[in-house]
């Protein structure tokens, strides 16, 4: 656990859509400063695999997950803007999870914790946000599952932020996503180690989560991308296994990597448990549809992003959130970006992404760019 | 084994691109009779998975795969050609392959199976051809992993066939197809089942054959499909397994139910060999590049067709093909269709697939449609 890691403990019961915790725990980590008017706070929401760690910091200087978009001088000026950024519920990395000890029981969760919701997950956001002293938000941000998590946030809690940024996002989930992540989920599920989720810590279900971290690679980027950086480049010789369906294509082998990089970082439960919240997350539940709910978002200026070559949560997507929003009011900014990078270009299309975030922020721009050149992690 | 099954026997050896068969049998169907100028015959290739029984005939009245294209008075019509579809070589019905015993050692091959090359495939069915008696044909067809085939027939056998049709096809494999089918592949070789490709024929890897079909299915449609098809319904309560990440969403019961359908009905080795296949399949092979060889491809005319939704094939490929067929002087028509059935819409989309095909083979049209008024399958 870093330095920078301070933990929100909710007292007594937090109730969930579909269960309740006992003294749950929400990890954060913030930078900046509250200012006296206290109106310069940004809660930003992660993706599924993050921990609150999106940036470095006098207290834990290692690269955060979204290190050229945050700090002094970049896009979210720290030095200007209050940054709450949470540890999903159910997630691990000091949020309480299906991984964390029940207090009640004294034994690890696992399938025994509730149905997890993304209203959850942003309902615990709200609880840090309170304990901080907060009352109303500059601005609750997020990407991908955390994009989801800001807009539930925005519709159970419409008084609590000024404005709405939603990034490669959805307003509900549908069924070729559903599709990708009930598989990822069924890898885990049938690799022999997951043991109904009783598996021990140091023996988790590697070749499930394996395969499922190599389907989310292959839905986190874009053909074209692949084709540009792979081609039909083949593995030298001596990387080779001599197995005749090993490791061949250099594409294989980015996966390889990718996938072993990930083993034993996240909990095998956690990630069932937060895929499952996406699947389940539709705006329609905030009204009878999803424009009725859209309608309701309590947010009075939005900013939509999305990417043209988005898979997972497609470019359409993004079009009837901001659709959505405007009809009911907001004012909202809709880019729609040509990335070849697909739905992680949030991540790692700097040159795209940093000026859009910069303008709704208004960080001091040089040339119509953010002063700070950082290079895209 | 049908009656309408009939198999080629290549005395001695049959030499692939990387190995050497001894004894290889190659099984085909055949619909309408060889003409006497012995010039209306037609070579079909299957995709990956389809036997040689594309359509009903007098010795199997069963449904063939491609039943609504091919018969007396439909697009391919079997009154005027001599359709012969042969099985991939390094399939399991009736060719040899992977599950089939070596006649030198009476074993299975298994992983001793020569590694497979869409070549090799194509050269099986030219002799098919050469056996009956036939030295040139109308035209070589495939779709999918057939449309590999067909080209590479076209590569290999120049003066083999007056014409030439590619469906949902590639002129090579791109990383992003070799990254979807190297996962299948790793599906299958990670379930303990599979032994190293030594598992008992009633014992086969299902679990990963389950999950390998299933990443299929999401790959042979489209997103647009699928939301079309099952937005987020929900399966009946009596039909929920009480898991809380069991079936859910009608999506997920769509892949369990054609997962199932497919467990059982294909050898897992011979998956492999032919997947693999696919992944090596380069055009460029045969001349230096894709250009060079597509130059040299030798069927006076061509068709193209590739559907707009294909994320697999996807229609770039088709375009790629087209304009290098066109630049060797082929006559090519070319189709981009804009179905919403992805992959497999030239087994499902038959409105849009059956006036393309009639027009090729100057079948007997009323106002604009085949005569025969058969149901997509």
């Amino acid at each position: 656990m870093s330095n920078a890691r301070k933990v929100h403990q909710i007292d007594g019961e937090f109730r969930m859509l579909q269960g309740v915790l006992h003294d749950a725990e929400v990890a954060y980590e913030t930078w900046g400063e509250l200012n006296e008017a206290r109106d310069n706070c940004i809660l930003l929401f992660t993706g599924l695999s993050p921990s609150a760690h999106a940036a470095s910091s006098a207290a834990d200087p290692s690269s955060g997950w979204w290190e050229p978009m945050m700090g002094p001088s970049r896009p979210i000026d720290t030095s200007k803007y209050f940054v709450v950024c949470v540890n999903s519920l159910g997630s691990c990395f000091g949020s309480t999870g299906p991984a964390s000890i029940d207090p009640r029981t004294g034994s690890h969760y696992r399938l025994d914790f509730p149905v997890l919701t993304i209203e959850d997950v942003a309902a615990a956001g709200q609880k840090v946000i309170e304990g901080l002293g907060v009352s109303r938000l500059h601005s609750v941000v997020g990407a991908s599952m955390g994009g989801m998590t800001a807009l539930a946030h925005n519709l159970l809690f419409p008084e609590a932020s000024e404005s709405l940024v939603c990034i490669s996002s959805a307003a509900r989930a549908l069924p070729f996503s559903i599709a990708l992540r009930s598989l990822q989920r069924e890898m885990i599920r049938t690799d022999l180690a997951w043991q109904n989720g009783q598996y021990a810590f140091d023996a988790p279900p590697v070749i499930g989560q394996r395969l499922a971290r190599k389907l989310g690679m292959l839905t986190y980027r874009s053909a074209g991308e692949f084709e540009q950086r792979f081609a039909r480049e083949r593995v030298s010789e001596e990387r080779q296994s001599g197995d005749p369906f090993g490791i061949d294509f250099e594409v294989e082998s980015y996966l390889e990597a990718h996938a072993t990089k990930f083993i034993g970082t996240f909990d095998a439960n956690c990630y069932l448990y937060l895929s499952r919240a996406m699947d389940l997350f539709d705006a329609a539940d905030h009204g009878g549809s999803v424009e009725i709910a859209l309608g309701r978002a309590g947010a009075k200026r939005g900013l939509i992003v999305g990417v043209e070559t988005d898979i997972l949560f497609p470019i359409e997507q993004q079009r009837e959130l901001a659709d959505g929003l405007v009809a009911g009011g907001m004012d909202v900014t809709f880019e729609s970006l040509p990335s070849l990078q697909g739905h992680d270009a949030f991540l790692v299309d700097m040159d795209r992404f940093r000026p859009v975030l910069c303008n709704f922020f208004n960080c001091e721009m040089e040339e119509g760019k953010p002063v700070a050149n950082i290079r895209s992690v």
